[in-house]
């Protein structure tokens, strides 16, 4: 975007589109009050120019032709106290679509510029009235779905995480000074800096960058949804379980094996911790190019997983070892928890011979059935290397089970549900400056071991800063701003 | 709704629901200030309670658990200069629906109830701010969408409307208030009023409001469309028709004759007018009683149109003479328009030679073709005393034809689109009053003609005094409120 563009002033509703009580147009720009004054006429003869900040006036928007387009009342902000940092007023009228677009036509005529996606915000920073970081808060505000990625939106939207960058920046900045104030006496050989004060100092930074780096994972989980991958054999019910926890018919579910072939993601809101499902192809044998791509993904899915749900099928107890072995292949059970599932218990075994015998005797209840089969899934699991949180008989057609489910998954999250009172990093652009800060830390913490030049040194500790520094927008390009606020709303 | 509910203090969204940039949450009532005061913390330390109507406050609201909830801009307004003429507060955070609900809860907590749909409005008219009819078209504004029907609405929320009411109440009252006054002079056989001065004022009355009873039909095609019924045999693609001026597939097309059963409607913006295409069940022989309702139901939207499209199906030129005079014997042409349709012209006509026989002759060109079927169409028309229009070929399916047909309907409803600068009636509330006032009125003049006793002359006319009086809303009941209101949004 041009920086000329940033003089005009811009118009665009504010407010959600559709029939409502009240929408809201707003106008930001020096030239905001003289335009509005120009189509506005006050019930009380005010103008308003003449009116002060954070004051509201009732009165009439006047159509191209001299009619009446809509009551409304006007609310005036003056620069710097507005939302852009530049004078503004915001229109309230009828939520009529047809209203709204006869309005915004009626202030482009007298000099406004429709407004670019998320350009009252861009603004915002541009005039210092936050940052980078802050002014990505306000989508994730916006977009928040529970409380935690409530709380970690707001704490970055009041610069909580903003600050405590900026006290690293200080502390960093104070190494890299003494350093090079070092350097401009270094033919006297004077050593200004204490070297284990900057040693500490370093390692201080370097360690609390490094805790956000991990923070991500919570953050980001928080943020899009914990990861749970529905991985199995074809045809065990696997996008008939994701409908079922989804609540709607999301997924093509049918009899054909191999019907599931994208991944297919969506988030439920369970107890106040969103989880994103992500349904992935089953895993057979195929000579499909097509398939074979989307077994890759699953692998790649499950890989990128915090929870795995396996699901078996109750009737087909053959497959169950091939499976259970399958993704024992794939699975690191380290930072990963695994849910095994027996769906589908409401139908009869085709084939259970091969798992156990007792089902042949008639005193067996179907209960005790289903309990035997778990207890074989658990020895085969075992013998796998693979310690599943629970093997849960269920009915995903029937919903039978499923509240267990959903229990068990809400506890083995609890840490994203508390969120916790530190800072945690939930945007993939600030996660990745951070992780080249932290390597760009090691990097001088390796080169103040060995003793190299200090010059190099300090290279490494600017570069750590500038990566820190981008992030809130303290170093940023056009580039940088255009791929920000190209995802938010217009009038955002 | 009982009274007592009103000295609730009510909150609700204000704006559509969705994320945005700014959502506005409503406040109304003798608490709004001070309930508000309790979740409000203000910038700098501003207490709303002391704050002036018609200014604004930037703060936060704190959450039940004290976090911060939002930054918000707080709006007040003082009794009685607010929308409901209550103390009110408006609200204005992020777009976010879990912050909205979130605040809305904390407002429930400490003291609001959430408010009923158009309850906002409804203490509106209960507090004086505007009459029913002003209320009513609140609801017009919003769901106005044509420049035609947005100016009735405008005019009927700026009072016009009523104060013509009013001003024929007045009238009116004055002819009953004079033979009231004789009525009690009546022992002396006084007469007070002049009966040819009396006799006049009624004839006004009784005319303006048949005037405004007539303008219905034309208010209510500008609000709710200009009724256009799709008529014709089975499986002639009216349809097919229908999705293409509707631009999407709205109606199920098949090849099976029969298909709709119900009748379809749907409205199109064509040159600022709108139009309501009405699909109807093909009119054919048939003996299943599905079939017999929808084409009963065909005749009714017949009667109810104000334009008429008969399809008749090119490649089956056989059926034409059936279908015209099917469609005669239920067509009034005095207060409708009929327009017939020669579609599938992109086909080949399967059976022509009875119409005429040039067909056969190897020099006759497509057009020519088609311009003949017209002309034998124009005939069979005038032989059934119908005048159409214009005989339009077109190919629904391809398209062709269809910007034709819409500069003519465009043309046909020129007072549509101009709306006028007189009042137009588009409630059907108002309308069946006016009817009865009419009624009343007519009933009047007779007694007043055979010179009935005074008391059963101003009877009547108190009568029509009652009916204007429920449109405005100084007669009114709760049941009536309830009706109207009840159709309202949340908020509004």
């Amino acid at each position: 975007m041009l920086q000329e563009l940033n003089n005009d002033t811009i118009c665009a509703q504010a407010t959600t589109a559709g029939q409502g009580a009240i929408s809201i147009i707003r106008v930001s720009g020096s030239q905001a009050l003289p335009i509005v004054a120009k189509v506005f006429v006050s019930r009380k003869g005010r103008r308003i120019e003449e009116m002060q900040g954070y004051t509201m006036c009732y009165g009439f928007i006047s159509g191209c032709n001299g009619s009446v387009l809509d009551d409304v009342i006007v609310s005036v902000f003056r620069s710097p106290d507005s939302y852009t940092g530049e004078d503004m007023v915001e229109i309230s009228c009828h939520a009529s679509p047809y209203i709204v677009s006869e309005i915004l036509q009626v202030l482009i005529e007298r000099g406004c510029r429709y407004a670019y996606p998320g350009e009252f915000t861009r603004r915002a920073f541009l005039n210092g009235k936050m940052d980078l970081a802050q002014a990505e808060a306000v989508a994730d505000v916006i977009a928040s779905e529970t409380e935690a990625s409530h709380k970690i939106a707001m704490k970055q939207l009041k610069g909580g995480f903003s600050k405590e960058l900026a006290e690293m920046r200080q502390q960093l900045l104070k190494v890299v000074s003494l350093m090079e104030l070092e350097l401009d006496f270094s033919e006297e050989d004077v050593e200004f800096a204490d070297r284990s004060e900057l040693r500490e100092l370093l390692d201080k930074a370097t360690s609390r960058i490094s805790e956000l780096v991990s923070s991500f994972k919570l953050g980001n989980a928080i943020k899009n949804g914990v990861p749970v991958a529905i991985v199995g054999a074809t045809n065990t019910g696997k996008s008939t379980l994701l409908n079922a926890l989804l609540g709607e018919d999301r997924a093509i579910v049918s009899n054909i094996a191999g019907t599931t072939r994208d991944t297919i993601e969506d988030t439920v809101n369970i107890d106040g911790i969103l989880f994103r499902f992500i349904d992935t192809a089953g895993i057979r044998r195929t000579l499909e190019t097509i398939e074979i791509a989307g077994i890759e993904r699953t692998y790649y899915k499950i890989k990128q997983a915090s929870v795995v749900l396996l699901v078996l099928d109750y009737t087909r107890q053959d497959d169950f070892e091939d499976s259970i072995k399958n993704l024992a292949a794939n699975f690191n059970s380290k930072d990963k928890s695994l849910i095994i599932l027996l769906n589908k218990i409401d139908d009869k075994p085709v084939a259970v011979t091969n798992i156990f015998e007792a089902h042949a005797a008639d005193t067996v209840t179907p209960e005790d059935n289903v309990g035997k089969v778990c207890d074989s899934v658990s020895a085969i699991a075992a013998t796998s290397d693979l310690s599943p949180l629970a093997i849960l008989p269920i009915s995903a057609k029937k919903g039978q089970g499923l509240d267990d489910l959903r229990t068990l998954l809400s506890s083995s999250q609890s840490s994203v549900k508390a969120g916790g009172e530190s800072t945690l990093v939930s945007n993939i652009r600030h996660y990745s400056a951070l992780k080249e800060a932290k390597e760009a830390l090691l990097k001088a913490s390796v080169a103040l071991d060995e003793r190299r030049p200090t010059d190099l040194v300090t290279q490494d500790i600017r570069e750590a800063l500038y990566s820190l520094g981008t992030i809130v927008g303290e170093i940023t390009t056009d580039e940088v701003l255009d791929n920000i606020f190209k995802n938010f709303c217009i009038g955002k």
